[in-house]
């Protein structure tokens, strides 16, 4: 059974999931290269039985589930870091805190061609995650044992991918991670200062100063931030103030997807279709932060390597500023 | 001139340095395989002239500077992250908060022999980079404009490293980075409960409880944390409570130096000589945190990629507990 562990003094959260490791000798984690041809792809229609049971699908033509017919699949993990089954139990050894691992794990096929990327342009791709993200976080919402559901896309096997077909994942938690937790510590303290949102008030300053807003349309906002970590480091918003991404209604959703697609089109063309991680930043399940959390997209390429002084301090070393990236972007 | 950037709502300052970027088509970082040969090394014997002038060396047969004939060379980066000279400047652009890139951003050379590393138990090396740090870090604190400064160790390209002749690096900062301000402000919250040091109450129990015990000796303890974010993550403490490397006289480093070889030895067996960042954690130049903060040194071996989930939420998957790791790495 995997576990939740508390580290004692700063307050981060563990998955301990011994379940995971495909152990090899050393330790090492091994991807089996194998899984990146369509034959033995488990992401490839006709391939549905080497997935647990989805869990949700967009099936146009009303195809039975777990055969082909798909324009996108969700499915358990089939290495799960966390149990769906089981009761929340918390315990201590010492003065230290533990939870059992109970969670939901699960996995996006985002289309049925193994080799599309979010490179190509197909804004419907990117959509229809987005409705199925929707989908699978209201459902899980439900399960009061939550307190948090992570959605987020590793693409390439330097961003953590260890599949190449198209993919997003969805992590639900039974504790609200460290950096959820001080995004909306830092939100409430403005709030409490100003009465306003800091990213309605992020939003503002951007689009007026026009220094590191990359792209807008009716809906959304794509910026640099002013103190990026990494790189070619962007963040979406939509202009609407709202903490909750599942509220969304589907033109928003729509929108989002097509700015999604417009951006990764041109980080694709500026910088050779990169690896990247993107991750949804959601207000936790059972929340009381509507008036000042506001949802948002973070993405993040992976040009450079993260090294010990990044891991050590919680502290960046970005070689390329905001200002430069956005002006670089909007010129390919 | 480099700046450092707040980040408006998590308080995470990061280093815009657009002077340490190679820029070469489409940004990606570039490194220069040339430099791993000892003929074009900058670090080897007789390549002295191609880094800055030493700030500290150990010469046992007192050659002049600058020339060889030494143990251990300390030199300023030439690609430095933060520049030494200038005003400290804090300045705002409209909400958000900048300081001028003042910093020093050193390299201990910590042998001449090119090939030599931290597996070879060769524990004068590791004693010798010690007493460096310790020089550098006592001369450094004399300079007002900084706040903390950062030891720390890449090894291996994985890690960061982009020159294989063994070093370790320093940074001054004109700043407390945010992971050091958690570790403070967790250790002073629980110093306000019980009186006690938190990782003096750690290094208790976990010699009486053994399950995560790596190794001690007359001074040190290494110990497996009870939530590790990476397989085989380790922490080295010194037994006696002290907030500042600093202070630690010579043969308690000389200890250290063999603790820590003796830890690299058992891993370098065990996982193949693996990539790795090693890290002190030391208390801020002019702190008031002797009563609660305890020094230590944080070592992470590059076994797995870290993946959008980690990146998103400061929450981590490790599939190997503590307890294992430490019996895998005692059995070697």
């Amino acid at each position: 059974m995997p576990e939740l562990r508390k580290d004692p003094i700063t307050g981060t959260w563990v998955i301990i999931s011994e379940e995971r490791k495909q152990r090899p000798r050393y330790y090492k984690i091994v991807v089996d290269q194998d899984l990146s041809s369509p034959e033995n792809c488990p992401f490839c229609p006709g391939n549905e039985a080497m997935t647990p049971p989805e869990t949700f699908a967009l099936r146009p033509g009303h195809s039975p589930a777990n055969a082909p017919g798909w324009d996108l699949r969700v499915v358990p993990n089939k290495f799960p870091a966390l149990r769906i089954e089981g009761q929340l139990r918390k315990s201590g050894e010492g003065f230290y805190d533990r939870i059992s691992g109970i969670g939901a794990h699960e996995v996006l096929i985002e289309t049925p061609r193994h080799g599309q990327t979010w490179f190509d342009g197909d804004a419907a791709v990117v959509r229809n995650t987005l409705l199925a993200a929707r989908s699978r976080v209201l459902d899980l919402k439900r399960d009061v044992r939550f307190k948090t559901i992570m959605v987020f896309k590793n693409f390439g096997p330097t961003a953590g991918a260890t599949l190449s077909h198209s993919h997003t994942q969805l992590i639900a938690l039974p504790v609200v991670p460290l950096r959820l937790q001080e995004e909306i510590e830092g939100a409430r303290a403005h709030y409490a200062m100003k009465e306003r949102c800091i990213f309605c008030d992020i939003i503002q300053y951007e689009s007026e100063s026009d220094r590191r807003l990359l792209l807008e349309n009716e809906h959304f906002v794509a910026l640099a931030p002013y103190a990026p970590r990494f790189s070619f480091e962007l963040a979406v918003y939509p202009k609407r103030h709202a903490a909750e991404f599942e509220s969304t209604p589907d033109p928003e959703l729509d929108s989002l997807g097509r700015l999604l697609s417009d951006i990764l089109g041109r980080v694709g063309r500026l910088l050779e279709r990169p690896d990247y991680n993107l991750i949804l930043h959601n207000a936790p399940c059972q929340n009381s932060v509507g008036e000042f959390f506001h949802w948002h997209v973070e993405f993040m390429p992976v040009l450079a390597r993260v090294a010990g002084f990044e891991w050590g301090t919680g502290f960046y070393i970005n070689p390329i500023s905001p200002e430069e990236s956005v002006q670089a972007l909007k010129s390919v």
